[in-house]
C-alpha cells in the first residue's frame, strides 16, 4: 500500500516534509504545498485519518447532537442532516449522529446541537469542545447559533398578503411556548399593526387536521378577500382543506405557509410558503463550528439569523 | 482528567490488566472483568475512542454512504438515520454519514449503503472493509442486504382489499425500472391471479399530482366497490383527491398505500397503509454490519428481508 515514503520520493522531499504539509498547510509555501500535492495524487496516496488526527490533536470530527424526541423526527433533518455531513466533508470533516448528550468527547473536536432545550444548555456550556446551536439561543447564552430570522419570515408573509390585496389577515399560530413560535407570531403582529389592519390570531397544535377544524368554524366569519398566513406548511396544508370546500383559492382567499421543505410539495393548489434556507443554515453552522474548532483562541459567540424568502405558487393571488 | 492509573489503583491490579480488559474483553475472567468495570465506574473513567481504535485496530466508526442524489432525499431517511445510530450507540459504535463512494476507508470499521444502483456493486466490493446494502442485492451479488420484502407488502395489501370486500381492484405502480417497484407490482399480480379477478395495472411517477390525474381518467370505468393499491403514499394522496371528487371513501372505494414514514399521517380521510418497518430494518442492518466487523472471518453475504405489516386507518373499509 502506498505511503508517505513513496510521496517523498515522488516529491524529492523528506518525509518530514511531507508530514508538515498534509498535516500543518498554513507553515508551508504555495509552492511546496502544490509539489507535494501533486506527489501525492500521482502515487495514489490517501493519508491515515487516525494518524492525521494523534497529529494534530484533532479527530477531525463534529458531532451532530439531536436531542428532539425521536419519534417526532420531520422530514427537515434528512435535508439538513446531509447537507451538513456534504459542507463539512468539503473542509475535511466527517459527520457523526448521536442521541447522547454525555456521550465521551475525546473522539470529536466539535458539537452542533439540534432540539435543545433551555435546560439542556448549562449541560452543552460545560462541555470541552466547541458548540454550535441549530436554532437561536437566548439572549445571555455564551454558545453561538444559527437560525433562521422566525420573526422576518411571517412579516414578509403577511406584507406578501397585503401586497397582493388581501386585507382581511388572520395568523394560525403554534400552541407551543417556544421561542420560534412567539417569533413568528409576533411578525405578523409586528405588520398588521403597521398597516393598522384588524390582528386575527388563533393558535392550534401542528396537525393538518386540527388547523382543518379551526378554520372551518371560522369560515362564515370571512371577508373576502381573506388571508391566512400560517406557522408551519403542516397548518396550512390543513387550512387548504377547510378553505376549498367553500371559497375558491386564490381569488377568494390566499394561504400561505411556513417551511418549503416537504409538505409544501404535496399540497393542492400548490402552496406558496416561507422556505427554510437550509443550504445557507447548514453552510453557517459548518463555517461556525470549523472556525470554533479551529481558532486558536476562544471566540465570542456568534448568533447568525438568516431572513428566509418566499416561494410564491398557486395559493395566493399573482 | 480521570484515567488508567487512577483505575489501576482502584482496583489494585496493574494498568496492563486494565488496558486488557478495556480492549480484549474476552481474553479475561468474568470476575476480573466485573472488579476493573466497578473501578472503572467509581472513578468515573472514560476510555480514550482513539486509543481504544489504535489498540484494536477498530475505529468503532460505521459510515451511513448515501449514493441517492441529495434533492430528492425523502423524509424516510431522517427516521433511518437516527434509528441506525441509536443502534449503533448501544455497541459503542458511532454514525458517520458520507456521500462519497471514494472517500477513505482507514478511519471507519464498515460501511452502510443506500440509494445505490447496479452500476455502484462492482466499486462497493472492491472496497476493503465490510459492506452491507441497505436495499435487496441482485442474486449474484456477494454483498450483505436488509430490505422490506415489496412483493409481500403488496400481495398483503391487495389480499387485505379482497378480504374487505373489494373486487374491482386496481394498482398505481411506480414508472420505474428498479426492483424494489417490479417486486410491488409482482405482489398484486401474484394475489389476482390467486382470485382470478380482473387485473388493472397503471404506472405513474412517484408525484401525488400525476397519480390524481390518472385516476381521475379512470373513475367512470369503477364497479364499486372499488380498491385501489397504491405503490406510494406519495401516489395514494393523489388518488384520495381523485376518489374523493366522486365517491365516498371507504364505502364504495378503498385506497391503500405503501410506507408509513410520513405523508400517511397527512391524508384526508386517514390512510391505510403498508408501513416500512424502519425499526427492525435498522435493528438487522446493525446486527449485519457488527457481525462483518466483528468476525475472525469473511461471514458469507446474508439478504434479509422483512415483511412489512398494514395500518388499518380510515380509507379502507372495515
Amino acid at each position: 500500500m502506498v505511503n508517505l515514503n513513496d510521496v517523498a520520493q515522488k516529491a524529492h522531499v523528506s518525509k518530514m516534509t511531507v508530514s508538515r504539509v498534509i498535516n500543518h498547510p498554513d507553515q508551508v509555501s504555495p509552492e511546496l504545498m502544490r509539489l507535494v500535492q501533486q506527489a501525492i495524487k500521482a502515487v495514489g496516496y490517501v493519508p491515515n485519518q487516525v494518524a492525521r488526527a494523534l497529529v494534530n490533536q484533532r479527530q477531525y470530527v463534529v458531532r451532530f447532537l439531536l436531542l428532539e424526541d425521536v419519534s417526532t423526527v420531520e422530514p427537515n433533518y434528512a435535508k439538513l442532516l446531509i447537507r451538513l455531513a456534504n459542507n463539512l466533508q468539503k473542509k475535511g470533516y466527517t459527520l457523526e449522529i448521536s442521541l447522547d448528550i454525555m456521550a465521551e468527547t475525546q473522539s470529536i473536536d466539535g458539537i452542533i446541537v439540534s432540539g435543545w432545550r433551555t435546560e439542556d444548555l448549562s449541560k452543552l456550556q460545560a462541555l470541552d469542545v466547541p458548540v454550535t446551536l441549530y436554532g437561536a439561543a437566548p439572549t445571555k447564552c455564551p454558545l453561538s447559533s444559527v437560525d433562521v430570522d422566525n420573526q422576518a419570515g411571517i412579516e414578509k408573509a403577511t406584507e406578501y398578503m397585503w401586497r397582493q390585496g388581501y386585507r382581511d389577515i388572520y395568523y394560525i399560530g403554534l400552541s407551543l411556548d417556544l421561542p420560534f413560535a412567539r417569533q413568528r407570531e409576533a411578525g405578523y403582529r409586528a405588520v398588521m399593526a403597521k398597516k393598522d389592519g384588524r390582528v386575527s390570531v388563533y393558535q392550534t397544535e401542528n396537525h393538518a387536521h386540527l388547523a382543518d377544524t379551526l378554520v372551518t368554524n371560522l369560515l362564515h366569519n370571512f371577508q373576502l378577500p381573506t388571508a391566512i398566513v400560517c406557522a408551519t406548511d403542516r397548518i396550512a396544508l390543513g387550512v387548504l382543506r377547510a378553505v376549498q370546500r367553500v371559497y375558491h383559492i386564490p381569488r377568494d382567499c390566499g394561504v400561505i405557509g411556513f417551511d418549503g421543505v416537504f409538505i409544501d410539495q404535496l399540497t393542492q393548489p400548490q402552496l406558496t410558503t416561507v422556505r427554510q434556507p437550509f443550504a445557507l443554515i447548514s453552510e453557517k453552522i459548518v463555517a461556525q463550528i470549523i472556525s470554533q474548532i479551529e481558532s486558536e483562541i476562544i471566540l465570542e459567540p456568534n448568533n447568525i439569523s438568516i431572513s428566509p424568502d418566499i416561494v410564491v405558487r398557486e395559493s395566493t393571488r399573482l
